[in-house]
């Protein structure tokens, strides 16, 4: 009763499928003056429309192609924020195999598997998020396929850059020091080498009942050549940072700043186990760092400059208190949201469903630092720790609309100064407030 | 015959809608050399893609969800431009009443209740924009009910900002001179507390035959809490501007500057007289800054920083020639367009709909300032007024179609200088076309 | 079987169409190391969205309405490029003429005729590029009319500027040093006076068979007033540059810096011939610009101000291997694309079609200078020359899809430094991909 509007096209041989995926999100933020104080971050009450997307599904044949629009963002309407969600071809020659090309979402990690529609909390583990923005997420130019069967689900992309991410900034050609030449061609020559790198993931439920789902997967990513910002090809670099898991204000609270680098991996275990109504996930994701080792190349003028590591997990359980269970995805190798058994109806007092989750978060961007000793001493990065325990209650009056309700506790720690002295971290909670219509 | 494009969708328990909107705008405005001596201004002729709206209304039971993109824009295509018209939600659970969350118009002013495809002339006038951009206005997040029955309309509106309204600009946090940190986590913290706000109108028409139809109303908004810069939520800040009544040429002649403020208000009473297929509206509007009192604090230094009162007034008048008259839109609270008795048609000799307008419209953004006194002393703000007398032909070959031509007689005088010695107000006339298609 | 996805609407009276082109591209650059050196530019390997437009077209009646958004770009996603291909409305009262207002593509050249999904290579030769960029190309402010027969096409079009061409920097209007005036009413005053022109295209196959076409066409445009900057209308400027005929690497490697200017005039004569499955096409395009002959004016101080002349031409050659022909299209006045006879199906063997095609193209942005004399000199602008050799294979799997493989000899020459003594052109080789699928 009542999917996405799909309209038959090409003379019968297609369809045409327009959808809507609007979330609406307001956030209130109590910080105490000590922490405002410590950290210089006042974090700011208000809205914000965190996906406003329209998806256009052409499909013709075992031909698909998709484009989505998306007018929100984190914030909103600004300027510099992507302003397409994806834009792809795919080729489905037989039942579950899925060949893509375009700009698309490569699957990685257990928590990238389900909708956006159909998440527990408002936002991803900050960890899972720092993962997926480096070779996958959303909108990332990439060729591969992907194969699942009932228990089964395997897939491998190459990827490049995201929608969006040739700029000036990233790539500006000049041979300056090293070259002989005093007036160039151009001044603004963006994109001197992109990103590539590949993403792969084996997942399934080898175990699975009417009553249960045991969930195991590994996924990874790889960054073989960074984005190059000089024809000498030695500066490049890569940041790491994410927003709180809840992005009304926008501030990210812990950051690497840019790091040089030659490479990047990223590894992560997935865990998830469903019981009935009651579903628990849990992963553990590093992501490692590959660097030059040549004296005086090192963050900050360092002498050393070691491969550094950052490292992240989180758990999370759903309890959904009118007994519809969260349904597993065989196609996206996770677990889906649930299927309202009572839509909300005045008329016979039905509500809908209500569901309570529980999730604890950790993020550390911290690699090789002492406190008391200067970045430039071990050549590490101080770029923080977030921990976040949050409580969220989930209304879905039918299988369209939905409202959550975040509760957070939010830990960050951050070292600064010469010589990593002060401890520029903040604690606040923070409550966040969603309404959501997807078609 | 031939409303919006609408297709049976949700298993035929809803529908989607697919609109356009599109305005082509070209203009010349004719400015003699003395004026643009005195004011610095030289108004430049040419085109503008005002509106490019593409409305998609998904309707599924007693809910109805809205995304319109707009392409449009003051100037259109340019990256600082609002892209997105409205995005929201609607609940309508029984006839007359909505409850609506999102991104909306929230409803202020008789001038704001028709489609901006009914306009009588190109723009609305400027008091009614300014007015209606302070808390209300295209896009703005908000959640509230409207109620309308026959002969009586109200709604009531919390507001915040407005889509995009959310930039490092607007608030980049920092305790700077207060804290005693070096080092903040992040130099880049957009938003550290939105505008909040709240808009109402009651209005109707409590006497009304098929001839006629007498129109009263009153509309209100106020910003609670102001768009917070900075940790000692001391610099609040509101400026209000406007484009003349044509926006080909962006310049936006009458600006108060950026004022310190603490709250704002609005109100404005309404009346309209429909008499046949001859139609009279006018509306008074009053805006009020609220400012805190204390010494120093004042604008430019000033020792007094009084409360700030603007005004602004117009009365416009429409005779269509062909007879059809304006109809009045219960559901909007306010007169709408016209239905064309009789579309262009060369093979029966018809022309569709002529119509003809006046108007007379004022805006005074200056408050408690006095010529040859310096604005420090009065501690009053020298924004300029602007007056613009105008006349305009409206064409409309079908109910999809409309051409409309405009001229104005445009008088902006604004003081400026030390001690508002300088008169660098100007005088000039314009011309405007628009082509308009809405389906 | 299959053409664009078309919907009953307006009661019947009419219908939406809703499409799609998506074009994915890919390139890797093969320069020498004393060719960076040498040039200062060092081209990057990487991925674009080229194209990903949603054709919106309304129709009804004699009337048709489209809005095509474009989320692709060069490179795809940055702020500041066109998010609109088109907007407009057209009028067909009897076969055969159109009249069209908006934003739109007015008709110039032979190359600039089919659609872009009909290209032989991935981009136009440059010189076609920099011609329709002056006063047509995309999303072009015009109003005009087109009217073809069988064997004959003529339009003309009045221009103004592209969507989106209203900004800050191309007008900011202040009398500074002529006024008197001390404080400007406003200081950002976009667009006072945006650019007016006219372009004119007479084409048509004079003679054709089934087996072959033969076209001849001559197309122009003119730009009779430039864009305005000052208040003093001295400063109208106009730049011309291009990308190389790949865009994934945007560097713009010929380039006349900004050159003062009072008018514009382009001119190209097109040859077109088509034998069954063979098709070879060339146009030869003259630039001219016109200039302010008053001492001291000079690009660069210059003492002299002639007019400067740029031009360019080029040729390509299409051959399809599995013989359908490139159709001649009336309505465009030109050659479209091949319609495929035997479509991808592993089942029946079949494997589409394919084609090669061979081009070279010349462009020449030098004008009035000479080696080792300084532009000052001559009055002359070294903007530089590029010839590009290319070979091209296209896979036509179906109608719908389309693979293109290109591979590229770019040879540029530019003089620079004081007298022009150095040679800062660059010579590689690069190879493209382009996945497309259009609706």
């Amino acid at each position: 009763a009542g999917g996405r509007p799909t309209f038959t096209a090409f003379g019968g041989k297609g369809t045409l499928q327009i959808g809507l995926q609007a979330q609406f999100d307001a956030a209130a933020y109590f910080e105490d003056n000590a922490s405002v104080k410590r950290s210089g971050v006042d974090l700011g009450d208000g809205v914000n429309a965190r996906r406003i997307r329209i998806p256009f599904v052409f499909r013709y044949g075992d031909i698909t192609a998709t484009v989505t629009p998306d007018f929100g963002g984190s914030p909103d309407g600004r300027q510099n924020t992507q302003y397409l969600y994806e834009a792809n071809l795919a080729y489905m020659p037989f039942k579950g195999f899925t060949a893509a090309l375009g700009y698309l979402q490569p699957n990685i990690s257990l928590q990238d598997a389900p909708s956006s529609n159909d998440f527990m909390f408002m936002e991803r583990p900050a960890i899972m998020d720092v993962e997926r923005n480096i070779a996958a997420g959303d909108a990332r130019a990439a060729v591969g396929a992907r194969y699942y069967q009932d228990r089964f689900f395997v897939s491998g992309f190459l990827t490049g850059q995201a929608y969006g991410g040739q700029s000036t900034t990233t790539a500006t050609s000049s041979v300056g020091a090293t070259g002989s030449v005093t007036t160039a061609i151009s001044t603004t020559q963006p994109s001197n080498g992109q990103q590539t790198g590949a993403v792969m993931r084996v997942a399934g439920r080898p175990v699975y009942g009417e009553d249960y789902d045991v969930h195991l997967g590994f996924s990874g990513s790889k960054v073989f050549s960074m984005n190059q910002n000089d024809s000498n090809r030695l500066a490049q670099n890569l940041a790491l940072s994410v927003q709180p898991e809840l992005r009304v204000d926008t501030s990210k609270l812990i950051n690497t700043g840019s790091m040089p680098a030659t490479g990047v991996y990223t590894w992560n275990p997935e865990v998830g186990l469903r019981y009935q109504n009651f579903l628990v996930q849990a992963e553990y994701v590093e992501i490692g760092i590959n660097r030059q080792h040549q004296a005086g190349a090192g963050l900050g003028g360092a002498t050393q400059t070691p491969d550094l590591t950052f490292h992240g997990a989180y758990v999370d359980a759903s309890w959904v208190l009118t007994g519809e269970p969260r349904l597993y995805q065989s196609a996206r190798g996770g677990f889906g949201g649930l299927k309202v058994a009572h839509p909300f109806n005045p008329g016979t007092g039905d509500w809908g469903a209500f569901e309570v989750a529980a999730r604890y978060s950790d993020i550390n961007l911290n690699s090789h630092i002492q406190r008391f000793l200067a970045q430039s001493v071990t050549g590490g990065v101080a770029g923080g720790q977030q921990d976040v325990i949050q409580l969220g209650l989930n209304w879905y009056p039918n299988d369209h609309l939905k409202f959550m309700a975040d509760y957070q506790i939010v830990d960050v720690s951050k070292l600064s100064g010469a010589t990593l002295q002060n401890q520029t971290g903040l604690r606040y909670q923070a409550v966040g407030f969603r309404a959501q219509v997807a078609y």
